[in-house]
């Protein structure tokens, strides 16, 4: 069994050959508008800024050109005998029309950011299944439709105007255009993640969540994977690869449509018949034995992206708090407990380290409840003291902190946790708390020196929780490998 | 058995009376201090804005006068017969000296706010046992030690430099001084609650949280009230108090020290000797029997404080979802179905309401994908029809809508959720995505007119469960009161 799989395998790399969507060498936009409101208006837009306006060839009947690049009225009047990309904006009824003039023209890809296929039923549907048709018959790829592109660090084909592209390792993948809209909008300015891919796939005519694990795969500039799907495609294919992605670089999957009233809302939306198996089903299968990390929510999604971007892996389950509050301390080690963390006592060569810097009255632990401590001395000589003792310890493996962003601690300096992450090499999360001014100037800075802070000590401890487990995940040996060779 | 309990319940009303502490005549700090980094000066400079100078006696036996106002050697200097209250804080060890002369001074409340009690054990403990013999025998009331007061409209008593108190309905109690610090900043400044009393009661040596909640009970102007408790005094007791208090406002309850990690931690912050049940026992408890909101996490607490002081409760589980994102209807609809709310098809007048402003090619549901429709008629006016149709029906009970904050939902006006809030008397949550500026500006107007934006649509469908939750506890029939009569 597990050699048929791997038979298959590894006998299709083609699966997942996307060059003509990530490395177009030309690309034709059907349906590019003249008017500023129109989304083909902006697919130009975004291409001629991130692309360049060489053998990029806007169709418009009605126009000789648009953004000052010459129109055609037709693909076959293009002027070069192939074309790689070809992006179609137009009603659906029209598209399969269009279909007919790439294969005359020897497009590679077509991806098609209408809408009113599969997702509508009646007609939309029957146009769909021809598409899929023409795919497997001709091997020229479709991406979408109802769906919204992707963008990246060169190239840019949403319909929505795109402002920048902040570089970085994720590629996502959203079964819905709100991940190429709003989701990406908020991964940049609020999270300020770095995009290597962000792909919208909607209906999955052809290109679907496998090919992109394909490309992710074997693309280096992917650090992490996050994936939103409605249904799979070809689960089992789905298990395979990610199984092997996840060895590599970690897959966040946030499922949809694993209940019935789920189900039921995803049918209208991206066409998706069956969707997926109960999140239960899918955390004990793609989870467990492939590594997938499966949750439940978007937020959910980002605090899992910053955590795996940003941080190195706890390499075990011990976990010490140090805290400028006590409350924190007791609810952290209440949450350590819920989610399988061990909460350490201080061995006696840290615990000697930190009584350096307490007051006598105040015997060290863990939780290390520092406020005392800081009162006497300031935070920063007393936090490096603990971050010093505690992480070159074994008994720790990741740390959480509490930091209040009030006043008496304004002498806090966030950099200092990212120093001592690279330093160490074991991950540091941050709960801040207090002035709202204050700690979003601390988040920014924490993050820019390379430290995560979360919204709550739960999704602090949730986050490691998860981390770990991906950890656990890679050291594990691949049996079915083994049994091949 | 239920007898004795209202016996005892009824016939200690004395118990519940803090007037010395929330609305004393005369009040004396000693350690009030000059120097401006010292707690005591902070603390009467906290009680001359918020309370006044007259009848204020700092009492410092080095200095003649503080911040401006007259200050005498010792209590027993101070030319009034009787003081109500005296906030003491000066090294632990002689706190006992000082209780002599409250004793003598005929005082009736003292608030402690020094540290080096029971949490650090030794001493500390045998003076704090003192402290609590001094009580019992002389009825004068102990608040703390090792807290930071309260903070309320018109008394601020902690120690930290406190700025301003937006008053509210929030009434707060915390065995930590985290929550008259950082979380209390937190509050004001990030979810932009109003406080009615903000309390730390640290050791509780008297005072305790059953105090707070028979004071809480009376209070007209405290709405819902918010609890973190490392311990419980007299469990029986909170119990029956609680189960009486729920029936009016909501309690909301974070125990700390659920697990043997915490109670470790939970001994060394508040001298807090066994710690709570687990969580489950009290859920099953507290939550089933009293209607206690429990909770694990200070986030949690504070989204739940948003929802009960700003939304109406939901008056049955139907939940109806209005989303500018498909993805978000399908993952709202499994939240939902994880969470116990059921999401109800349209009724068909809804249904025909809905198609008034739907394109024909997508037929309105329950989520329902508003996007094609804002994008044909901009957001306002599709949404208008959708709330007023869904809004008007008994098949919906609250709603969760999902909306973006990016450049084409930009005609979206967050005071319309509020005005719908309040015509139809059902709760409305928000979760927005989108570009961090537009969505901090909508959250700040969506609150100011009446509604709540969650992180996340886990969070939002969370504390709509557990307002309902709270709402099935209201509509209990109180049977052990039937059997007393």
């Amino acid at each position: 069994m597990a050699q048929n799989i791997f038979y298959y395998y590894f006998q299709t790399p083609s699966m997942s050959d996307l060059s003509m969507f990530f490395e177009p060498k030309s690309i034709a936009v059907v349906g590019a508008s003249t008017n500023p409101k129109k989304g083909g208006h902006n697919i130009l837009k975004n291409i001629i800024k991130s692309w360049g306006k060489e053998r990029l060839y806007p169709i418009n009947p009605k126009a000789d050109e648009v953004l000052g690049v010459k129109a055609y009225p037709s693909l076959l009047d293009v002027p070069e005998e192939q074309i790689d990309l070809v992006i179609i904006y137009i009603n659906a009824k029209y598209v399969l029309d269009i279909l007919k003039q790439c294969e005359k023209k020897k497009v590679r890809g077509v991806l098609i950011e209408s809408a009113g296929f599969a997702e509508v039923g009646g007609e939309g549907k029957k146009i769909q299944e021809e598409m899929e048709r023409f795919a497997k018959r001709t091997g020229i790829r479709i991406w979408g439709g109802n769906c919204m592109g992707y963008i990246m660090d060169g190239l840019i084909t949403t319909f929505l105007d795109i402002k920048e592209v902040p570089v970085g390792g994720l590629s996502l993948v959203g079964q819905s255009g709100y991940f190429s809209g709003a989701i990406y909008e908020y991964v940049v300015t609020e999270r300020k993640l770095g995009i290597r891919k962000a792909c919208s796939i909607g209906n999955k005519t052809d290109v679907d969540e496998n090919d992109m694990l394909g490309d992710f795969l074997k693309d280096d500039k992917t650090e992490v994977i996050v994936l939103y799907l409605e249904s799979f495609k070809d689960g089992r294919r789905f298990y395979e690869l990610s199984k092997e992605v996840s060895k590599k670089k970690p897959v966040i999957c946030l499922p949809g449509a694993t209940s019935e009233a789920g189900k039921t809302a995803a049918a209208s939306h991206t066409g998706a018949i069956a969707g997926s198996a109960s999140f239960e089903i899918l955390e004990s299968i793609l989870g467990k034995q492939a590594g997938v990390v499966l949750i439940r929510d978007f937020e959910e999604m980002f605090d899992l992206a910053e955590g795996f971007l940003r941080l190195p892996l706890p390499k075990g389950n011990n976990l010490g708090i140090i805290t400028i509050t006590g409350a924190g301390g007791v609810v952290a080690s209440d949450l350590a407990y819920q989610y399988g963390l061990k909460v350490p006592s201080l061995p006696s060569e840290v615990e000697e380290k930190l009584k350096t810097v307490y007051p006598s009255w105040m015997p060290p632990k863990n939780p290390a409840d520092s406020w005392p401590a800081f009162e006497q001395h300031g935070v920063i000589p007393v936090l490096k003291t603990e971050l010093e003792a505690m992480l070159s310890n074994d008994a720790f493996d990741m740390l959480l902190i509490i930091m209040a962003s009030i006043k008496v601690a304004l002498d806090f300096n966030p950099e200092i946790i990212g120093e001592y992450i690279k330093k160490y090499n074991k991950p540091i999360v941050m709960w801040i708390t207090g002035e709202k001014e204050v700690t979003e100037e601390w988040v920014d800075r924490l993050r820019k020196s390379g430290g995560v802070a979360y919204d709550g000590v739960e999704t602090s401890i949730k986050v490691l929780r998860k981390m770990y487990d991906y950890y656990l995940y890679t050291q594990k040996k691949d049996l079915s490998l083994e049994e091949i060779s």
